[in-house]
């Protein structure tokens, strides 16, 4: 079957049938004497990923802050960061420096380091990411174990990146936060019992915890603190670039209800809000309380092979 | 300037420059306890890599092996890869399958995991992977440390690549064997000065060496261990295949001349065979020896962007 068939997350499974990994997150976690080595990858591919507009700079810093953003996600602070480039010959010297200019801000800024790569010669501009951390023991934040009562929250603004696509403002899109100090205040807290990064858009990555952990949730629609971006758009617009686009990078979390106190203090230290959005339930769906209606949310998301829009 | 005039090797310089990352080695080396962390990535693009005709299980087999490679020649002990898998989207599931089959199967030959990746939409295949390795800190072998007077090694032999290429032998040039259970023997002699794997050929692989230690070469061209697959050729072309060409990935190594004996001997536990070839001198320049006759080696070899072969 193709894969455009198959999307991407079965395929995922494919692989992962053959080489008896464990997917449930999207971090590598090695133990590493009394702490966690966390290791994950994300290609950025030009025809896919990359809007028309974006500059060699910003495409540098998104290849870098994706990957961190998986790190974030797992509490984890950075140690360093490869990254393999492969490029058309016809590149210009130039578009390499700002791209690796990209990259390198990004790196420092949260307080890493490019620590090698890999140059090679392609028929269009491919960038692979590879981003190590460290967390301990105690502070890993895992995909796995939100359980009923639980309560959801999300980081900052939803709907900044997939507006920012609609109004071509590629800044809003390529210019990702990851999420480090905050992942790492949540992971101090131990209020935390599953965390994942939004890359795909809210109801994907609920779908995707609601299916690794047995559970459902109910998602208050007034709750959802909506980027200004997506404000001004019209309702039914607003739904869709909120819902159902990706490339925010903030954090979905579930807490323990007797500790969420706790974490919303702890993210007081930052100037990143953490909002509380509905919470875990114990039957299986997902739903969407909008205007005391009740209504099912759906399941889609961006993914790859299947999905039309670029990011 | 265009990459195609500035070569590989200068865009890496490039890229250095800004993020002021060493680039003597092909791993970075993260020190972490009394260890050292070494991860490395590389990444095979179906279009410059990849010879017509390959299948996927060869294809999945080499993107695991080079990136193993270079932890063999650090001395390391893998503890897993990652690899970000970039695919078109008509590409059928059973492709993706004997992938990853060739994948798995390199990384359990050589005792190690594919532990996570990534799986993105694109216009052709692009295998992006990233492994990770330990050492301990008196066993690490570095590109730098040859001294006047060390002996210059090779494992197994060379030209078997770029004759399979040549001959259309695709298992010879795409089955890599990563030397990963010679690195660690090497290591442990602590007679090894400085080692590097023989990605794009031995004269460029002695050029870097040269530069970075400000050394030179006297190679002796009859020791030089030629494959079976290279011998068949003419003269002229032998030389092409051994001296210029690519793919072969057995380590380049220089050895303490009081040594070179205990390095030998240890290598005896192993299947392949150690062979040295030459000794570095403190003139930069580097000579084969030929039939009595000192004359330059050429510096060239396979280098993206500048050359045209397909590895």
């Amino acid at each position: 079957m193709k894969l455009k068939y198959l999307g991407e997350r079965k395929a995922i499974e494919l692989i992962a049938d053959i080489t008896k990994t464990d997917i449930s997150d999207d971090c590598a976690v090695i133990k590493f004497d009394r702490k966690f080595l966390l290791a994950t990858t994300d290609a950025v591919n030009e025809t896919t990923h990359i809007p028309h507009g974006a500059t060699p700079y910003q495409i540098g810093w998104y290849a870098v802050a994706v990957n961190l953003s998986d790190i974030a996600a797992k509490g984890g602070i950075p140690i360093g960061i490869v990254v393999a480039i492969s490029m058309h010959k016809n590149t210009d010297s130039k578009f390499l420096m700002q791209l690796t200019a990209g990259m390198n801000d990004c790196a420092k800024k949260y307080n890493t380091k490019i620590l090698g790569g890999d140059t090679k010669e392609s028929d269009s501009l491919h960038l692979c990411g590879t981003a190590f951390g460290i967390v301990g023991r105690n502070e890993l934040m895992l995909r796995k174990g939100a359980a009923p009562e639980d309560i959801v929250c999300v980081t900052g603004t939803l709907g900044k990146a997939s507006a920012g696509l609609y109004l071509n403002k590629l800044g809003n899109v390529l210019m990702v936060k990851p999420r480090i100090a905050e992942g790492q205040i949540l992971a101090r807290t131990h209020a935390v019992t599953s965390c994942m990064d939004i890359s795909d858009g809210l109801a994907s990555s609920l779908y995707q915890l609601s299916a690794l952990n047995n559970v459902g949730f109910e998602i208050y629609h007034s709750m959802i603190p909506v980027a200004n971006a997506a404000k001004k758009q019209r309702n039914l617009l607003q739904d869709e670039l909120v819902l159902y686009s990706g490339g925010d990078y903030e954090l979905l979390l579930t807490v323990k209800k007797s500790k969420l106190g706790l974490a919303l203090k702890y993210m007081k230290k930052t100037t990143t809000k953490l909002t509380p959005i509905g919470k875990v339930t114990r039957s299986k769906e997902i739903f969407l309380i909008k205007k005391n209606k009740k209504i099912p949310l759906e399941n889609r998301g961006y993914e790859h092979f299947k999905s039309f829009s670029p990011l």
